[in-house]
């Protein structure tokens, strides 16, 4: 099953993506949550409820997906949990030894936008850089979990542009100011349900473009610390809670780390992709 | 204007605090927002709306404020910034030279508490450490605000027990899991109008006491970035909301740094004070 998150008339609405269409929960089914966060929190059967919906649709639901307007997939998550290098190669080019504990930060929502919303270079720096992600999505309160039931926790997964204001991220110990500046947090394009996936999305290519050129392109394979793992870990400490987003780390091949740097500019279209998840796509404005 | 948060019947309430009388505005006055978040929210010139409340206040609704549980002040604020090694002290304890761009990181809301709740020693640590802080609570959104303006921003203050799980925070580079754990973040006793308290609540004295006995003692103006610096240089980065709360560094005295180091034990009493805020006590209860 796979939603989207769109803007209509001034309201976010949901719509579950039917090939190349998508039917507007809104019309099709008003008494249910109309929000990804509300489906996720709600106890229904929302895989049956929206299952019911596609064979019963009425004509005036279906709009062409490339006809709306995406916002993130998820306005207000509890938490947006990130993990920094997770990916083995990526640590190494950063000039560090892999980790034995995963380096954990907040997002706030605040920072969030949605599939084909620009990513915002802010006035203040022009060491805007990319970081390709996978998201994944909780579906049900864990706490005190062990790795081996870790995935049962996970609802579903969506890609993630985990964009980073790099000389704000360097100011001090603490990445957190960096990966949190307004319209940086690019989560879409859509939300894909875990039974869709590879379990854990393991083996899963994934690959950030900017302007086209492969920068970011590594398998899950190379994750330090697995899916399953990070639930242990995280649920040690904290409850998560339906709606939770946990961005897993980026690849090897960001910007800051090459020869010469690249950063991204005004005009710059970057995407990110891996299999079963679509392309998020976002071009960059200046604020 | 004084303003408590608690439980009564399952529900969140709030009370306006008149001497030891808190008045139950869901009782008073229905038609106003019934947190304290929806009152930042609101229009309203809530100092009015509640000022008259005090004037036409029926007795059905006046409580003792000893009968109350008390709640975290804002249940989900949007975002809770925390500001580290703000106090020059502080800084030198900690072995760094005071820095030169805040140590910024976020807590999430699931960690909040009230005040005279548990604050929790989870089972995975016993390296649980106190940190008082005054918190500065946003009553208007600010983007770009220079640092002559930064006072306007902030419509009151409260109290803060940052409490830090030791060995987490130091796990990796990064402090956030161990600023996370549940039921760590207490933030109480009351919300105080900033025009009840000096400017910035500059050249105040902050105290903690474990037990009785003082472990921090130092005054807001051995700030590193006084709250109007804090305002420029977050709002710098990102839109601050009413409702956000900046939790504004701890000063030097924390348990881990003494000799022998001091860590937070089931049964242990633990208090923040500064004058004009009140004192915010709590309890440590293991997981």
């Amino acid at each position: 099953m796979r939603i989207v998150s769109f803007e209509c008339e001034g309201k976010n609405r949901i719509g579950l993506k039917v090939g190349d269409e998508v039917i507007d929960v809104s019309i099709a089914a008003k008494e249910l949550p109309q929000d990804l966060l509300g489906l996720l929190q709600s106890n229904l059967d929302v895989q049956k409820e929206l299952n019911t919906l596609i064979e019963h649709c009425p004509q005036e639901a279906k709009r062409s997906s490339k006809d709306l307007r995406f916002t993130s997939l998820i306005q207000h998550p509890p938490k947006i949990i990130c993990i920094g290098r997770n990916y083995a190669a990526h640590a190494v080019e950063g000039g560090v030894e892999p980790p034995t504990y995963p380096e954990i930060f907040l997002r706030c929502a605040e920072s969030l936008i949605g599939h084909e919303e620009p990513i915002i270079r802010p006035r203040c720096s022009d060491k805007l850089d990319y970081e390709g992600e996978i998201a994944a999505i909780i579906g049900k309160k864990a706490r005190h979990v062990k790795e081996q039931d870790g995935l049962d926790y996970i609802a579903g997964y969506a890609l993630f542009n985990d964009a980073t204001i790099r000389d704000y991220q360097r100011k001090s110990s603490q990445w957190t100011i960096g990966k949190n500046f307004d319209g940086t947090g690019a989560f879409g394009p859509e939300f894909v349900t875990a039974d869709e996936l590879p379990a854990g999305m393991d083996g899963v290519q994934l690959q950030t473009r900017l302007n086209g050129e492969v920068m970011q392109n590594a398998s899950t394979s190379d994750f330090i610390f697995p899916m399953a793992k990070l639930i242990e870990i995280l649920s040690e400490c904290m409850t998560l809670l339906p709606g939770d987003v946990i961005i897993t780390g980026t690849p090897a091949g960001v910007g800051y780390v090459r020869k010469p740097p690249v950063f991204m500019k005004p005009g710059d279209v970057v995407e990110v992709e891996a299999k079963g998840l679509g392309i998020l796509r976002n071009t960059i404005e200046d604020e």
